[in-house]
């Protein structure tokens, strides 16, 4: 079987038909953005995903990265598959023109961010951590630091870090303690930071280190954050490389998953400080970061949709060919390949359905992005960014939560041989447990969509994506049969099961916040159960109109239909009892003691 | 922290007030087992658990076991351990006195198995298997072969396994290959297995091989397969140990977790053929294997209750000290520890509740075992028998499905930190996933349950188990208030639930298997639920009634009343979407065509 073959046909569906490339190539900066084009970087990037980074998947997860004595070294080939990724340009596909990027809509790097991850997963944060840094620098920094240091991360040339989390700040960055002392044109910073996706490695001859850290005269908390630009090998004017900063990489963790991507626990100022250069205002480092929240979320959020189909792929490989028990309805005493069985047909269907309700939510929340950021009327733009803001979230954590469960079905398909790593499944299970932790964790995504992104507009955003699901069921016959009338069902009871859970944290969150914070993960899984409901039933719909005009691939189309039906039977049907949920767990936790009820 | 403390306090109240050891002892079997014995039992195990094996549990999954040319090792001070476990009598606890067991009741010996699997998964399976295989000689081997093996099996001495699985035969034992040609008072056994538990290792002189294998003249399928009993050195009369038998470890798995434990690919018959004895009659092995299944399957049930269980208790630890954030309801900008955060707490008393109702169905059930074996009336035997066979599927999967949720939900309270392998939370993780497969996939489990368990019977045991939930729901007033009053609004909706999910099976299941085997992992997961809900309901009830009388210990009791009413809220109020989703999954399944809609 092959490793790992993109859905382009899928994708394109998406693209076209969901998240709406239309409305994105409306826009003036993407008029160039021809089908022509999507087609050829979708299909040069499913090739150099099929064909680079899928096959050192494995590799870089059996070998791990290694550590001795500051140096890291990622896995065998890992470095000429760098190389050829940021010859082949994908290294700023979504980043500006103006410092050598591509400029393309954030929909379509979305597409291809899903099959980087899904590729290799570990390989993929590297550029993604890159983009990260480039757009912090893009957004924050001096002309001169932009001149100096963006071209190359956006060539890929040299790589881009996040030093955030320390051993005492974890979720709580106002618990930071690096410290940053001015000298000259630069400070000087000392701290150790850890947690730090590829903080050290071979693949770059330069790593620039986003770095959070207080002034001496900070206020405490998180108004006295600053962020500084730290890089590993000072550079000079002419852009060469000098000498060697006073920051290195003490260790690497051994984790659960993700061994193809060293962890660094990072050590600033040992030898007097590491030099490291302000972007954007002193004690504005935390809302610096916040601007490149977002896209890092969204990129996050992909991890799950690109493990929940790779996890998908193998186990439908597998039960293709494995053949084993007779058909529960037939007199026939034959054994039959497991897909056969209804169970094993919940299974698959139940990680395929997912995998497309994620990929549609992301893709879709992809294209709001473009429209925030450059549509040319502000109230469009406003509109559209208060729709990315109450998606993040959702993307970020729903679909790394079924990142997780999706993988672990995949073992469970596949039964004992699912469980022994030559199978490849259990490293899906092990690389998807580590995205509903980073970036922010599920948890905490949970709480900002209640407090910061339903609370405070006082539903705004959320009644405009209810809108949107709304006009999306009055596209469909009240009378309507068959899929398409059991997905209309479904998804005119969760909508209004979405919209009472909307009113509850409304009207509960200003008097008692605790309760809303105890149901916040039930309202975010309800939320992104029902945005990923209607994009599936938005395709449904699509996918019909193709088949009665006869356009179109049909067993795709058919197939679209039969995966949006069950989704809306399996996981739209959950709707009210989360909702229950949400409102009762509260309840359950008020009064209790913690250091013995818990 | 400490590795691992057994829940003492927890366990005395689930035998004493849920299980009902009254009733157990009310046998005359077990009329001499008192609170003495049990608290001396008890607190035996638990230390040694806590103290020998708890501590070997992160060195067996960091050293694994090694293989070298048909030797396998298993990890340092894994030898000393099983020692000190056969020393200890703790083989044989639950194994009949006439062969050296302690013939104690299967209630006792499910809480002490709990012990051994919290404290180490992978070596508690040695001894299980162990424990299986005696069993199956006990009840099928002639007296000549119980004479020869029983003794030591017990003991521990000599260790057992199940040979079972083929390449070609997992869940379908109909495919079994293996051949079994008539030789004198034996048989000579060819054939390969593959995922056999403790196959090969180090841990006892002899290894004791139950076998599924053909005989020439077998019908093909399930009727044509028996079970032999291969030595891996021949015994002789006096019971001294002779020649090596053909039958060798070819290699082990490497495997996501369990790595202490070794699972073999085992070759028999190289050399001309293994000498196996036939243990009950020709072609009735899988009969005769299916009578030690019930202890089997709740075994593995206990591994998802001994998993959710240390889980839980590495989590709180980590919770209890990490400081992270400020209080959601309070002005004060003092960071509070994270079980002080509403999200936290849901998911630590997730975890604690869930593992408190599997322990609670595993320990009732096997309660309803001893009934079921030991009860002087015959009704009373099949009734118990009933439920038991009802029970099992549920414990087995509901249970290890838990497990693995219960385990990625501490690594998510853990965070960060929860993904490096040092902390432990990984191994947890890892070794869970393996019980919803083995020993019957939780699939299969839930096949069992609605074909074999529910509509066989015509649902008679389904429902003397809702009369059961109906009689403890007729002990709590219709007016009850608070933790209580919470408990029984879910509780009356939940069995209503069940009873209407039970009728549905019975209905239709005769004219359409496949709609019902589509639901039958949600109908097992709402069986689940509804019962270790209800036994927690049980369980509260008693600790109100104590806390009102004044007796026991006030914190202790308040907590099970805590978290049976988290239970409650959390889960018996997902019942009615279950019930949906039950329904739906066949609707959506209806006619799809695998090679392309799958």
């Amino acid at each position: 079987m092959p490793l790992y073959t993109p859905p382009l046909a899928e994708m394109r569906f998406v693209i076209g038909n969901v998240a709406g490339i239309d409305q994105v190539r409306a826009l003036p900066a993407f008029a160039d953005v021809t089908d022509d084009l999507i087609e050829a970087i979708l299909n040069e990037a499913g090739k150099f995903g099929a064909e680079v980074l899928a096959p050192l998947n494995p590799r870089g997860d059996h070998e791990g990265c290694t550590f001795d004595n500051g140096v890291v070294r990622t896995p065998s080939g890992f470095i000429e598959a760098y190389q050829a990724f940021i010859e082949g340009g994908w290294n700023g596909i979504g980043l500006p023109a103006e410092y050598g990027g591509q400029g393309l809509p954030f929909l379509l790097a979305t597409a291809v961010g899903e099959i980087w991850t899904a590729a290799n997963m570990a390989f993929s944060l590297c550029p993604m951590l890159t983009q990260g840094a480039a757009e912090l620098i893009e957004a924050h920094a001096t002309a001169e630091l932009k001149a100096r240091y963006l071209p190359k991360l956006i060539s890929g040339e040299w790589a881009g870090t996040m030093n955030l989390t320390e051993p005492q700040a974890g979720s709580d960055l106002a618990r930071v303690r690096s410290r940053a002392v001015p000298e000259g044109d630069h400070y000087r910073i000392s701290g150790q930071k850890i947690f730090i996706t590829f903080g050290e490695h071979d693949l770059s001859e330069n790593i620039i280190h986003m770095v959070l850290a207080r002034t001496p005269d900070a206020p405490p908390g998180v108004r006295g954050i600053s962020l500084f630009l730290a890089p590993k090998f000072m550079v000079n004017d002419d852009g060469s490389l000098g000498a060697r900063n006073d920051l290195r990489c003490v260790s690497i963790e051994h984790k659960l998953g993700i061994n193809g991507s060293p962890t660094a626990v990072m050590s600033f100022g040992d030898d007097g400080g590491a030099v490291g250069y302000l972007v954007g205002k002193e004690n504005q480092g935390l809302a610096a970061m916040f601007t490149m929240m977002n896209n890092s979320r969204l990129a996050v959020g992909l991890e799950g949709v690109g493990i929940c189909d790779r996890a998908y792929q193998r186990a439908r490989a597998y039960a293709r060919e494995r053949v084993q028990g007779r058909a529960i309805d037939s007199a026939d005493a034959a054994s039959v390949r497991i897909d056969h069985h209804p169970d094993v047909q919940r299974m698959l269907l139940s990680m395929k359905s997912l995998a497309e309700a994620s990929r549609a939510l992301a893709y879709f929340t992809g294209a709001c992005l473009d429209i925030a950021h450059n549509h040319p009327d502000q109230a469009e733009r406003q509109q559209a960014l208060g729709l990315v803001e109450l998606l993040t979230p959702m993307v970020k954590a729903w679909s790394t939560d079924l990142g997780v469960e999706v993988a672990s079905t995949g073992i469970q398909v596949m039964g004992g041989m699912g469980y022994v790593e030559e199978s490849g499944a259990p490293q899906h299970l092990r690389d998807a447990r580590i995205a509903p932790i980073y970036e922010g964790t599920n948890g905490i995504q949970a709480l900002d969509l209640v407090s910061r992104k339903v609370a405070r507009d006082n539903g705004a955003a959320a009644t405009r994506l209810l809108a949107l699901m709304r006009a999306t069921l009055s596209e469909i016959d009240t009378g309507a049969k068959g899929q398409i009338g059991a997905i209309r069902g479904r998804l005119l009871q969760a909508t209004q099961d979405l919209a009472e859970a909307t009113e509850w944290i409304l009207e509960t969150f200003p008097h008692a916040p605790a309760r809303v914070a105890a149901g916040a993960c039930d309202y975010l899984a309800l939320a992104g159960i029902v945005t990923g409901g209607w994009l599936l039933a938005k395709g449904a719909l699509i996918a019909e109109r193709n088949l009665a005009e006869g356009t179109g691939d049909a067993a795709f189309l058919r197939a679209k239909l039969v995966s949006a039906r069950f989704f809306a039977e399996t996981n739209l049907s959950q709707t009210p009892s989360l909702l229950a949920r949400m409102k009762a767990t509260g309840d359950a936790l008020a009064g209790i003691d913690p250091d013995h009820e818990v």
